[in-house]
């Protein structure tokens, strides 16, 4: 099995009133989002707000997009715990509603306990136990990296099949990609350097503005993959200014104003979380329509 | 309502065979403790592995551990979680059960959202919402770290009566002590700056130490209340090496095994911690007897 | 040989229209120092600009300092550069012209290859090299922090007489004042914990602040010596505000702004340090004024 | 004037006996450099030990290198200072020894008061006094970064012409090759990246390795000059365990051990730099044969 192209990676739609998980919102989304060539999506990563939902709320969420979705497009579940034993059960159960493969974060609450063989343990409990195939979540900014000895060492187990590199640094990502003969699949998190890290042998990618502009972030990849790279570079170029509002700027606020202005169903933030200022609003609105103008 | 003196951040015991709590070891626990001075307990801190338990086993604990504690001592909770809602609701839940207080720790999945304002939103959010007082849990570790700015406008809410500062560094410290003219409860978290920190105005300190060494950290606090600075300095130099090594060096584990030491009921930590290797316990032995030996 | 007491790390003057050290102000200002209860002076230390000197210059101000100080009062000059040889150099010429100890900070532009074997064969050559004793110089926030492993083997050497501690952390501080039996001499060098650092046994303190308010070091310093709890607390916080304006908030230019405001020759700051904006200039005129009030 | 293509930063040889700068050994060097294709020379970067030199010794090896090479190669010059007036005299001291550009680091002593208007200011103060063009040089490891609104504001002085951006991060990068529409020549100045820098834009890069493999990086830039994509990212991956061995690994000490290898004038480190210990040797003696063969 491998992994390749590019995957949103879904907020999750609150009910205005209630603040609880709004099935009606999450359902149009992902129906349209499968009428565009994205090659399926992510559910209940860090976009999706999962570290702010109850498990039976996450579990509604896997159902509900699952439901919603073609047979044929891939379902990656966010399923990372702090405990093993929780992150086993939350990878069952997305097995169970039809996730195909599961993105498994790194324990951080006891970062400094989290050696280099504790993270190989980890990992191998949740990739034996789990009926569908792995993805390692490397997300340095939790103060935990997945270096090369530990993703070396895990790329041998035959249920673990790739990763996600969510950072600006490319280093790493660029020695991951030759483990397993080129076969071991590691997608880009970092959207404003979606290009090099393709260009460097990245498999796909998963992008919060891939929500938003879907069809800008499937031709850029496959500009990529026909060797087109001034037409790679200049969407590259395009895509930063937007990326970096709605991620590093202004978080998941960001992605759901932005993802309203194109006609999706945004919605709330879940407290602590803020909806978004004004002046920031303006500033994302003016970003994606210098895309959409441009495309 | 002022909370002072020493407090245990107690470890939850799990059972060897079936990895649930253990009911009975912490209930032994407790009640042991509470035969000495300390002033109370501090239950699901960082050290109980809190991050690893589901909220049912939470709430065990928290009815465990009341039952088995004396009617005036301080259970003290700790309720915080990612979103606030989770956070009210467990807050809720744990003063039902009888906690006198609640423990809040600051949310840190979205580290670079955590601004000022939106922590504000979030303590005053809980402590309108709490029926028994709040204190605050600074704990740079995690990435955010509560200043001057957010503490001194959360100390004036009626319902959050302190904190518990964990950081070796004293300059925070010595600031937040000044707050209701003195009446803003700071406890310190960090044992090797324990005799400093009180001297400098914190109220007292919950400390993973004072499960293993109760008598010599309360006699600690004792000597600086009563003025005796020579005895608690050295008490201070004594406790350093043991604390450096429960904590820093070796976390829960290294907790777990030294509480054995003396009798209690350690057993084993929740993956992915791991048991301590064995010339880590050896390590931890020889500085709890040369403690013991001396006091 | 042990150093205690308070000591100003004294800013260097320049003239404001050539920009050369100015060496009429320095000495109008090391007599007027002198006239005060303070130990000696810390010359060419980071609040002496000494970073941004030439050797010629540096020079300079040495004599300069030494010739309008009593014989009877230390002075002790940084002399830590990036080689050891070019450290060697400076320590000797240092010693020649009447230095009464050096203050040696680490190298740290090559941060990642300063390893403890390293940083201690740097320290041993420097003292074996210096005909007067030598105080190691912690400064984590150069990204090199002098740890236990290197300053208990260092405290070995008969020439290496203490160190100076600058951060607000006591966790280290309250380790190191052990060594010798308590005859290795620490110095803090972080003025809003320096009432904290001297009853956990510093031997004395350097201080940015002694440069503006000599008198009140000195009674903080003298209340912790006669057991007066009360009154020094008192003084820690009276000088908290102001200290964190000087250095951490304003740094060089702060202390220079401040030094003028009590009647010492403050003057320009070398660029690419600027001078201070008038916010700043207002906030410091203030918090200099509620203390000298109180006094 | 754009600066493109590969420099080696090459290092300053010493004398055994002496430790004083080996000018024999640095005219024998750079001559052999210089009948490669390599574009030029950088002197006085980090791997020159400059942090480590007198001026009279840097501007010796200015002399000595610019004496060593064709007069239509370009010698860059690192001139940074931590002084305005320091990086001033130097930059002239360097062009009027035929320097013809220099490469200018940010002054990081007093990283705290290092904001953007200061580096804007520092940077411009240097422009305007410099008969040659100037290079920014952002090394994040140093605690100072030049971030886009330093950057983008600076590439609009004539003098100013490009930069070198040592990290392994890309996202800043990819902003910067498209200031003054693609004119402003961005160097990578990091080898494990350097592939999919100049794919993003890069105008060439400066790059320790060049020193040791000057062939292999020049095939690989002239690689991705002809869109020969295949082959370039298989000469980054070829080049990777190297370049990480001898910068990041091993430093100054690892990047001489690896000169003599293939036959330059290593020599000894200067202290506090270390000579490299024999396993660290067989680690990179092993990755040089794996390249070497392979070519």
């Amino acid at each position: 099995v491998t992994v390749h192209g590019i995957f949103p990676p879904i907020p999750t739609p609150f009910d205005r009133a209630s603040g609880d998980v709004d099935r009606r919102a999450l359902t149009s989304n992902v129906r349209r989002w499968m009428e565009t060539r994205l090659k399926g999506i992510l559910a209940l990563g860090s976009n999706g707000e999962a570290a702010l939902l109850e498990e039976t709320e996450a579990d509604l969420v896997v159902a509900t997009t699952r439901e919603a979705m073609p047979s044929d497009r891939l379902l990656i579940v966010g399923t990372g715990r702090e405990s093993t034993r929780a992150t086993i059960a939350a990878t069952r159960r997305a097995a169970a509603m039809g996730a195909g493969a599961v993105l498994v974060r790194s324990p951080s609450f006891f970062k400094g306990q989290m050696t280099a063989p504790i993270l190989v343990d980890y990992y191998t409990a949740v990739a034996d136990a789990s009926s569908v195939p792995v993805l390692l979540y490397n997300l340095p900014a939790t103060g935990v990296t997945l270096g090369w000895p530990v993703v070396s060492q895990l790329a041998l187990h035959p249920n673990i099949i790739g990763m996600k590199e969510t950072s600006p640094e490319l280093e790493r990502l660029g020695q991951f990609v030759t483990l397993r003969e080129g076969a071991f699949s590691v997608l880009c998190g970092w959207a404003p350097v979606v290009y090099p890290a393709l260009v460097s042998g990245a498999a796909g990618a998963i992008l919060a503005i891939a929500n938003v502009l879907p069809d800008e972030c499937v031709a850029l990849y496959d500009d990529v993959v026909a060797g087109r790279h001034v037409e790679a570079r200049a969407a590259q170029r395009r895509l930063t200014t937007l990326a970096q509002l709605v991620t590093t700027g202004h978080g998941v606020p960001g992605l759901k104003a932005a993802l309203e202005m194109v006609g999706y169903d945004g919605g709330p933030v879940r407290a602590p979380l803020r909806p978004l200022a004004s002046a920031a609003r303006d500033e994302i609105a003016k970003a994606v329509a210098a895309i959409r103008t441009r495309h």
